[in-house]
């Protein structure tokens, strides 16, 4: 049982065996973003802020996101996201057990867009499928669903994270320069499959509820009640009440994650090939592998090139790795990811 | 391969067994409803509609729903049914593995609000926690969810389903007269644990996505991009395209469902002791109950007194009969719930 600061009256669970008998593995990865690339620069420019690219780099890393344009839907990118994904594992969608998505903001709040996606495809087969909400960490959680999905039946398990967040941002005539240039559009696709040999080793999930409301998105009951129509605010957007308890608690929960998954699995972070987290800005990846000691070329990060794009962050990176052969088969992968909630969690697999 | 009216060039998944080694069961279940009892006449009175309670009655079956107070919150509702269930097991909230919550509208959209409730609860240990968007038949999706984080290591799981849909209802001046008479608020937990004994034979899920805007919630970036500040509407509040649908499916995908859950469990329909299903209006359980030609008392609707509680409507009945002693340990239930997407699905089981 691990204490520290942002834990001070609370415990987190025990880390448990996997019990799978029937071995799951990531059968491919594909990304969906916008075509429109958004610099500082262009969003001081729409905005009219007085601040400076140089300014803005230098605050949190950033150099440009991906924004939709206003042809491009939310549909559009998952669907992009999923065919590339799919065709790279040469699976169709009609083989693929269930479909789900880790959602930040969706089209429309029912039916899931895990769904639409499929109308949108032209599935010819009625596959189930829902939306997952837990911000930031939601994409380990649904690897590890998926696992479990995979071990109690299902074949193919194809999970989706990230979304649209400039769609409102777009629309404010003053959005807050506190996240303003913080959050980039884009959805990544996994799809996971059965396989002969144990490829995931370790899987541990777990949330602070004591910081659940330092990072929020307010549109639900809680502000219609408010009644907010009468409000010009950017309601489908993160807000962010203290950026360094985001970092602090990061790197405090790393460390413990990178311990259970390790010890869980008997290995050290010496056999660990490459290490993977959410980069909520450069300054949280860096100190998250500065704390555990790994070489920084055994990380990456991606934010100064798309920001944060909430549960697509560690899959995008992910697939940057493969895509550049950084990562090969049989390489020996920690992946991370931190959220609102607080939720965090990690996967310790061979690639 | 079933292919009928709602699916005229899209087929189902097969049903595949539960490859379960480690056995779950229901423990208890709970329920949180707000204390205020609105009666059609409450309704009329309140927008000064041209209607009758008689009419209301007559056309869609329903007597009264509760609808949440000022000083109710959502998190009061899901605090009372989680209090309430974990004390019938007697297991505290410590002893939880995972909680999830199948939703409709949260208090904010992020975090989830299966993190939200755990700080309400002032729970002791940070258990990993997500919301679920599924409508309807989100129930179903998780029931089974629990079933396999089961089998694959987590002791016991809280489900939670259905939700508060008349914060924005009562706010608005003239809601639609089409779904203003039809949902309630309620929500419904359940504590699956660990048994030595299989209770659960088989499960279904699947959607048919050609059917995903015949009833949806628009709230998203879809109405954002369209400028929802303009609006007066009841953007929270699920709409419903043709209700006819909506009958006619859930008839069509209940005999569907029933004889698969059956065949994969080497079953008939005389074996099943009471058979729930989502009772979106009285018509829409009579039909369903009259597909398969189970007898009325196998079978429960709470329509008339709680309206469309959407994903809550299945595990309530499941637990006015668990409470009225109608269901008995042993008893084998099929429990099924239609909702929008269209997702639909169930499961067998010996309480």
């Amino acid at each position: 049982m691990i204490r520290n600061t942002y834990s001070s009256d609370i415990s987190f669970p025990d880390i448990k065996p996997l019990r799978i008998n029937k071995y799951a593995r990531i059968m491919s990865t594909g990304v969906g973003v916008p075509k429109k690339v958004m610099t500082n620069q262009d969003i001081i420019d729409k905005y009219n802020y007085v601040a400076t690219d140089r300014a803005v780099q230098f605050s949190i890393g950033i150099k440009e996101r991906r924004w939709v344009s206003e042809d491009e839907t939310f549909e559009d990118l998952m669907a992009e996201a999923i065919t590339q994904c799919l065709e790279r594992a040469n699976v169709s969608i009609e083989e693929v057990d269930r479909i789900i998505y880790t959602k930040l903001i969706s089209a429309q709040n029912v039916p899931a867009s895990a769904v639409t996606v499929l109308k949108k495809l032209g599935a010819k087969k009625g596959i189930p499928g829902f939306d997952v909400t837990c911000a930031c960490s939601g994409f380990v959680h649904v690897m590890d669903m998926a696992l479990k999905y995979i071990a109690t039946g299902d074949d193919y398990v194809l999970i989706l994270g990230g979304g649209v967040s400039s769609t409102r941002t777009q629309q404010c005539k003053n959005p807050s320069t506190k996240t303003v240039f913080l959050f980039g559009d884009g959805i990544v696709a996994m799809l996971l499959g059965p396989s002969d040999t144990k490829h995931f080793l370790s899987s541990y999930i777990f949330t602070n509820h004591k910081l659940y409301d330092n990072a929020f998105i307010p549109c639900g009951t809680t502000m219609v009640a408010k009644g907010f129509c009468d409000t010009e605010d950017d309601i489908l957007t993160m807000k962010i009440v203290d950026g360094k308890v985001i970092l602090d608690s990061a790197v405090e929960y790393t460390k413990m994650i990178a311990e259970k998954l390790l010890s869980m699995a008997g290995m050290t972070l010496d056999d660990v090939d490459y290490f993977i987290t959410s980069d909520q800005s450069t300054r949280i990846w860096e100190a998250q592998v500065k704390a555990l000691g790994i070489p920084f070329e055994k990380s990456l990060s991606l934010f100064e090139r798309y920001g944060n794009t909430v549960a697509a962050m560690s899959p995008l990176i992910l697939n940057e790795l493969i895509m550049t052969n950084k990562i090969k088969r049989g390489d020996l992968v920690m992946m991370l990811a931190h959220g609102a909630g607080a939720s965090s969690g990690g996967l310790l697999f061979r690639f």
